[in-house]
């Protein structure tokens, strides 16, 4: 009877160590998960949407080739407004029923609300950010922060990481590649996908990945250590390093 | 000046031509295409939105395994009626707030939307090819019909493939090794999709897929030329002859 007791216990001590294990970093990681996958879909919902499109506006269809806006305008406006805004003087489009275009407007529905989506979890995600990991949030912005954490696995194990381990986050078939024939050793990984990286000339990258990821070491330190917000400040020397705004 | 004229004579003709080529073929091909995309999107979303809504309640994500229905009970019905449902006296999975609940639920309806499109799709296709190909329809279905067109390109060249192609529509890659190396011919392609030769026994499933296609190509060929109706005729054929009702 006191062994059925104990095993009760234990099984409830178990069952709420699990309920606790679900935090911030599972939630976070998951939502960018979620932008990935939208962004796939909204792919190929749009790429599909433009085809069959294309059947009853083509000259619109060539000319806007922004994937976003394409949903958007196409649900807003009529054809002829679209054509007189691109100064199309005819269009060799089919005239088609109310009946055929009403589905191909439902899939532009759905296009245009999966992008719609993606801006909420970016919100959602700054939103979690700003109490998790605000000093990251702030010199990363939310992408790719999301990005780092999701894998780190979680912001403890991303702290845990020397700034050379963050710059080539993202290049590990590099990284082995270099360790194993004695190639080049990748510049960054994911952090070309920062503003810093992405907008210096290529013979810059390495530099501007490497100091980058000095700083994104030190704010994941104070943001897992619950530490003051010094994102403003390292954001500054970034930029005062490099003479650019970002 | 005479020469100018015709010119302009030409090109009315030549975008009045492009105009008139859009056609009910071109319609439901896109639709069928559209609805295979989806279903791709459908199925990204909800494993996505699945492992999320794990980390809030872990049992009913585990107890139900069909993907259109998940997104749409979670919709419905909160974390305790689930837990009732499938009797689970309690669950690990973790008490999320309002504000993180959100997203999983943004999630969760366009999964749903999704599956929701995919059925206003099929309508539009069956009120198409009511019209353009009745006996088709009637035959294989709306989804396989749209298929078969799609793989041929266009009703025309359906009804111009003798039943022996139609068997094997699908199975390019078999046929071609058949030819090349002399291996076993493919008994069919996508037929198998269709319940008389599915649910048939594996050493029947050449033979009904050829008795089908056979059926398949009266249909084409009467749908092409705009007979009379005459797909319940073949579908009762069909019925009597294997002894089963689709």
């Amino acid at each position: 009877m006191a062994f059925e007791k104990l095993r009760e216990k234990c099984l409830n001590k178990l069952r709420k160590d699990l309920k606790d294990s679900v935090n911030d970093d599972n939630l976070i990681i998951n939502a960018v998960n979620a932008i990935d996958d939208l962004e796939k879909t909204g792919n190929m919902l749009v790429t599909r949407l433009r085809e069959w499109y294309a059947l009853y506006n083509p000259e619109f269809e060539k000319w806007m080739t922004n994937q976003e806006k394409f949903s958007d305008l196409i649900l807003r406006k009529d054809k002829k407004t679209l054509l007189e805004e691109i100064h199309a003087k005819y269009s060799i489009g089919a005239d088609l029923s109310r009946e055929d275009l009403e589905p191909i407007m439902i899939l532009a529905e759905q296009a245009r609300d999966n992008y719609a989506i993606i801006n909420d979890m970016k919100k959602y995600m700054e939103f979690k950010m700003r109490k998790h990991c605000p000093n990251l949030l702030e010199v990363v912005g939310v992408m790719l922060s999301g990005k780092l954490l999701a894998k780190a696995g979680s912001l403890k194990r991303l702290s845990q990481y020397p700034a050379s381990t963050i710059q080539v986050l993202g290049a590990e078939k590099a990284l082995f590649r270099h360790i194993r024939t004695g190639a080049r050793p990748p510049r960054h990984g994911m952090l070309v996908q920062h503003p810093l990286v992405a907008q210096a000339k290529q013979k810059d990258h390495g530099k501007r990945a490497r100091t980058l990821a000095d700083k994104i070491a030190i704010a994941v330190k104070v943001d897992y250590f619950k530490g003051e917000f010094i994102g403003k400040k390292l954001k500054k020397a970034l930029e005062d390093k490099f003479e650019v705004k970002y």
